[in-house]
Formats: structure tokens, C-alpha cells, sequence
């Protein structure tokens, strides 16, 4: 198969751990005669740097003439406390997501049981944890309109959901309960918000046409509450986009580290792979950062084109280099010198 | 002194774990010679059944001529799966803390050492956690303009703060600090939200009044990720309305379990006391709610009117009910007939 893919890199730890993604991709072109062109393309604190604007539109024609883009990191902590910035990196990702219409944010949640013992809660709560969650991507509060007063006073920000934005990703969240366990989380807070009792509504409806799967109900709160106290009772996931930005980082906690999570970004049209974590500023160009986040997002672009064969083989690799512990600081109590570098040369070379 | 206690028991389990904590308000008043009169009235789906309000005028003019309000709990199934439905007890809670002004949440969230075991986190991740979470209760997307379009397709919550909003619940949080620890974590979503980088700007003023205090800043996703990578690096968290709703529940898991947590809301006139679990309506009347969320919430009304020594006794009380094991079936590994009730008993005796 040819597939050219974009590379946007981004900030911070962006493009130490993409470039293993890329090791590992050209590893899997090798081994089963696939080709695949990079083709690297600026977003973020660095497209500020460079153009003045977050995501300059020579990028975003990049990605929309690729097959697949893979994203690294976003964010510099100089914007961060500057309330009064007018250009952000963030607002290069949020751009990117409309404009190519990603409105499915797909993110597993695993316990590896080679690492069972790193995570902050017991092994018997998460053994066996198995979660898909379905994050809303392009709607709600990140989206409508944003409101500051003149005398700089009162603020607003407004969430808005249709019907439309909730059933698209209602219907892949659905679909994929119908390949897994079958049972589907909507987390909502109906009990208070006008647009939960649209999603809780329409999610309702489309569940009639898929009546093998068990759909129930949770409150954002009682979710955030129940990610933690027993995590195997969820399958997939559905949800807005706030509520999913923030359940699906508190879920990583389940996995031993925030840099084994990958995701996938899909629309209508276009696909963006990333990993989970953010640019992690503090940690670049030290070696340290987890590439398999990463690594596991270029396994999601793979499957995403049904090469699934070549996905898994990632993933093999993945599990042997978690199992003999190659793997960076955050997870290693054995080796304190592997590197990112070191993790992405061996899973390329095992490859 | 003498107390004229509004008592909004309220729906599911309610009833049943106020009354425990009126018990144990009895004992303390007999104890210390003062003179507490209680005067139900009707909240939430109890009120709807019987008045067509979840907030009964009546209710609401009891609670303003009372010094202070022991609430129980709301919500019944039987609204939450109908989104239709015009009338819904949350609004009873929501209306109380508008028309009452209370516009500070104070959550404590304490690892007890008797209680290490029950947590879902391991014990070194726990032990010692201590924080006070202020969460703003009368603003931000929960009373923000509501709309639903006429064919019932597309919904809107608005989100709004103003700075004197803030303001004045960030002095509450900061005063708090100075009698702790010293450290404030504001929690937002300024890379996102307009409102969020309001509130940084405000807070960011209010410190300068607070030169002693150290003040940092987390995003609402990666603070879920740190409520249970190390919540011992908290002392005060100050947080928006339903950022605070989500976090505060995902941090009663560091306890053990929510039947522990009390809650005040307070404003310029009135307070309320209230444990920070919901109805639970499965548990109604089989006598295993636990009510030391709620005699703790009755702790804290002592302490609102400076009668420490009195609270104080109330916190010594149920530390000896953890340490004997005279607790309901959710924490008790060792006998399995405590009730409600009994666990109200024994903290009265004690007392
Ligand atoms: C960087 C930020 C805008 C982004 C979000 O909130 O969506 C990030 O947290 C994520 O989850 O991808
Ligand atoms: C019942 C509900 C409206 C309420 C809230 O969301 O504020 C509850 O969850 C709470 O935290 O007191």
C-alpha cells in the first residue's frame, strides 16, 4: 500500500517521540513492502514562531493532501499564563480538528499486565481493564462562541450541541461496542445541562438500531468517581468533548502512564493519529520521553487502513519491549539509561 | 447557643442519614447546653410529589429564617431518564443555592488512617492527602442561559462568569490557605476557555493580596490525572462550578468511600451543610447509607458558628466509630449488621 502521511510534529516532546513512530512505520514499509512518504509540515508554538499563526494554511493543505496525518504535541508553557495572548499553539490544534472535520477522538484504555504495578491504584481494581472511549471532537464548549466583555469583566464560552454532531460519533462509538464487549457509557450531566438531555435523547434513539448493545447512563461526576473505584465496568465510552478531555486523561492513570496512550482523531474524510499526552516542555530533548504513545497511534493509522496485520506486529512489538523493559524512565525500575531513541531502535529493529 | 436549624432531609437515602446527624446534634446540644431546634421541610422529587416544586416557597422562607441548613440529598430515577421532563428535583438544589447565595462549595477530602486499605489507590499514594476544595456553586454553565430549539435539534448551556464572582469565592479559598498549608491550585481550562482565562486573571490579582501563599495553576484534564498520580501535593484547590462537581467526586475515592464527605456551601448570609453523595435511591431504607458524610457535614455547621470544640468532639466520635469497625457495610470488613442507625447511635452515645 502507498500512503503519504503529513507529520506534524508540534512542540515540546512532539517531535522526539514522533520521529520513533516514524522509525517504526518505516520498519513495517520494510517488512511488508509497503510505501510510505513523510511529509513534515509545522503546527503550534513553533508555526507561531515561524508564521505568526498556530496552523498556517501551507499545513493544513499538507494534511488535506495526505492519506493520514500524524500529530506529535501542542503547547508552550510562554502562552499558558498569558491570559491576554491573542495566538495560541492550542488553537492550531483545535483548528486542525474543524477544519478537517475529526469529530470522533477514539482513545483505549488498557491495563498492561506487565505493568500492573506501576499504576497509582491496586491490581486487582484494574486487571483486565479494557475501555474505548468515544470523545465528541469538533462540538460543545471548545467551539461556540467566546465572549469577553469590553471592560475585560465578564467572560463566556458557549456549548452548543445538534443533533447531527451527537449521532455521527454516536453511530462509530455503537459500532465498535458491537466488536467488543457491547455495552455502551453515555456520560453526560443530564441532571443540569440542556445539551446532556439532547445527547442523553439522541443517543437513545440511535441505540434502536443497535439492540444487541447494553447502552446505559452515567453522570459525569459518578464517572469520574467510578473510572477509578471499579474501571472493568466500562466497555465503550461516549461522550462530549470537555467531558471526554477530561474523563479520558483521568483514565490514563489506569495504564502506569500517561505515555503509553495513543489516540486517533477520525472524520468523514480525514484521519490524525496522536498520542494523548501534551508537549511536556520540561522534558525535551532529554531522552526521557515514552515514545509508544506515539508508536501505539502510528498501530491505530495502520488499522485504520486495515492493516491490521502490521498494526499488531506493533503492538507485539510494544508488549516485548514493555516485557523486557526497554522502555523509558517513567516505567523502568530496572535500566535507568534507555532512551527514547533506544525504545523506538528496538521496536523498529524487532520489527 | 441557640440554633434554629432548617432540616431539608430531601429524597432516597435523605432522610435516613440526617437523621443521624440530628441525633448527634441532640447529643452535642445536651452535652454543651445549647438549644438546636430543627424544622423540616420539603425538597426535591418529595417536593415535586407533593407541591409541584422541587423548592416550595414555604421551604425556601423556612431556610431563610433558619441560621443555618442541614440538607440530605436529591434526585429520583425517575426524572433522570426522561428528558422531557419540565420539573426535575436538581432544580431544587440548584434554586436553594441561587436564592440563598451560596456561592462557595467547601469540600474537604482527608485519607483517613483507619480507612487506607479501602481506598482503590495504594496507601503510599494516599496517605497523608489533605485538601480543601472550593468549588463556586452559583455561576459558570450550571445557571447560565439554557435554550432548546423549537424542533428539539440543537441545545445550548451558556457558560458565564464575572470577576466579583470570583473574586469573592478566590478570597474564601485563599483565606483558607493561610490557615493550611499555604498553596492554591487554581483548576481551569485557560487554553480552551474564555471564561478560564478570566479566572486566572482575577485570581492572579486576589493573590497579590495573598503574598504569602504560592500559587499555581493546572488544567482541568491533567489535574484529574493528578487527583490520583499524587493527590498529596494539594492543599487548596479552587475551581469553576462543574469543574469543581467532577473533581470533587473523582477525589472522594482518595477516602475510601463518598459516604464519608461532607460538604458546606456558604455565602454572605446563609449556610448550608450537606454530605456530597446523591440519593442513591437502590440503598433507600434498607439501613446501609452511611451517615458520617452527613454528621460530618453537621461538624462543620458547629464550626461555621465557631463552636469548634463541639465539632471537634463530632470528628473525635466518628474516628472512634472507624477505629471499632461501628460502620455501615461499605467501609465494615468485620461485622456486617451495623445500620444507619446504629452507627447514628453509637456516635451520640459517644458523645
Ligand atoms: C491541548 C488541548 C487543547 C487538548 C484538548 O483539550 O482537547 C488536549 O488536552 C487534548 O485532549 O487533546
Ligand atoms: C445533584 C447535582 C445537581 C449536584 C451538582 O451537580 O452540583 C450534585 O452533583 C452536587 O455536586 O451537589
Amino acid at each position: 500500500m502507498k500512503l503519504n502521511i503529513a507529520v506534524l510534529a508540534g512542540d515540546g516532546i512532539g517531535p522526539e517521540v514522533t520521529a520513533q513512530s516514524i522509525k517504526v512505520l518505516k520498519a513495517i514499509a520494510l517488512e511488508f513492502d509497503h510505501s510510505f512518504s513523510f511529509n513534515y509540515a509545522p503546527v503550534g508554538a513553533i508555526a507561531i514562531d515561524e508564521t505568526g499563526n498556530p496552523l498556517p494554511e501551507a499545513t493544513l493543505e499538507q494534511c488535506k493532501n495526505s492519506h493520514a496525518i500524524l500529530f506529535g504535541a501542542i503547547g508552550d508553557p510562554k502562552y499558558d499564563n498569558d491570559p491576554s495572548a491573542k495566538v495560541r499553539p492550542e488553537q492550531g490544534l483545535l483548528a486542525l480538528r474543524k477544519s478537517l472535520g475529526l469529530y470522533a477522538n477514539i482513545r483505549p484504555v488498557k491495563a498492561y499486565d506487565t505493568l500492573l504495578s506501576k499504576s497509582p491504584l491496586k491490581k486487582d481494581i484494574i486487571k483486565g481493564t479494557d475501555i474505548s472511549i468515544y470523545r465528541e471532537l469538533t462540538g460543545g464548549i471548545y467551539f461556540g462562541k467566546k465572549e469577553i466583555s469590553a471592560d475585560g469583566d465578564t467572560a463566556s464560552d458557549l456549548c452548543e450541541y445538534s443533533r447531527v454532531e451527537i449521532e455521527r460519533v454516536a453511530h462509530l462509538a455503537f459500532k465498535a461496542a458491537q466488536s467488543r464487549r457491547k455495552k455502551l457509557t453515555l456520560i453526560d450531566k443530564a441532571n443540569v445541562l440542556e445539551t446532556s438531555r439532547l445527547w442523553r435523547k439522541v443517543v437513545k434513539e440511535v441505540a434502536t438500531s443497535y439492540k444487541d448493545i447494553e447502552l446505559d447512563f452515567l453522570f459525569v461526576d459518578n464517572a469520574a468517581m467510578q473510572m477509578i473505584l471499579n474501571p472493568k465496568q466500562f466497555d465503550v465510552i461516549l461522550t462530549e468533548n470537555m467531558f471526554g478531555d477530561i474523563i479520558s486523561d483521568e483514565a490514563s492513570v489506569i495504564g502506569g502512564s500517561i505515555g503509553l496512550l495513543a489516540s486517533a482523531s477520525v472524520g468523514d474524510k480525514y484521519a490524525m493519529f496522536e498520542p494523548i499526552h501534551g508537549s511536556y516542555p520540561q522534558a525535551t530533548n532529554k531522552g526521557i520521553a515514552n515514545p509508544i504513545a506515539s508508536i501505539l497511534s502510528a498501530a491505530m493509522l495502520l488499522d485504520h487502513f486495515d492493516l491490521n496485520d502490521e498494526a499488531d506486529l506493533i503492538r507485539t512489538a510494544v508488549d516485548k519491549s514493555l516485557a523486557l523493559h526497554i522502555t523509558t524512565p517513567d516505567l523502568n525500575t530496572k535500566y535507568d539509561n534507555i532512551t527514547t531513541s533506544k525504545v523506538g531502535d528496538f521496536i523498529a529493529d524487532f520489527i
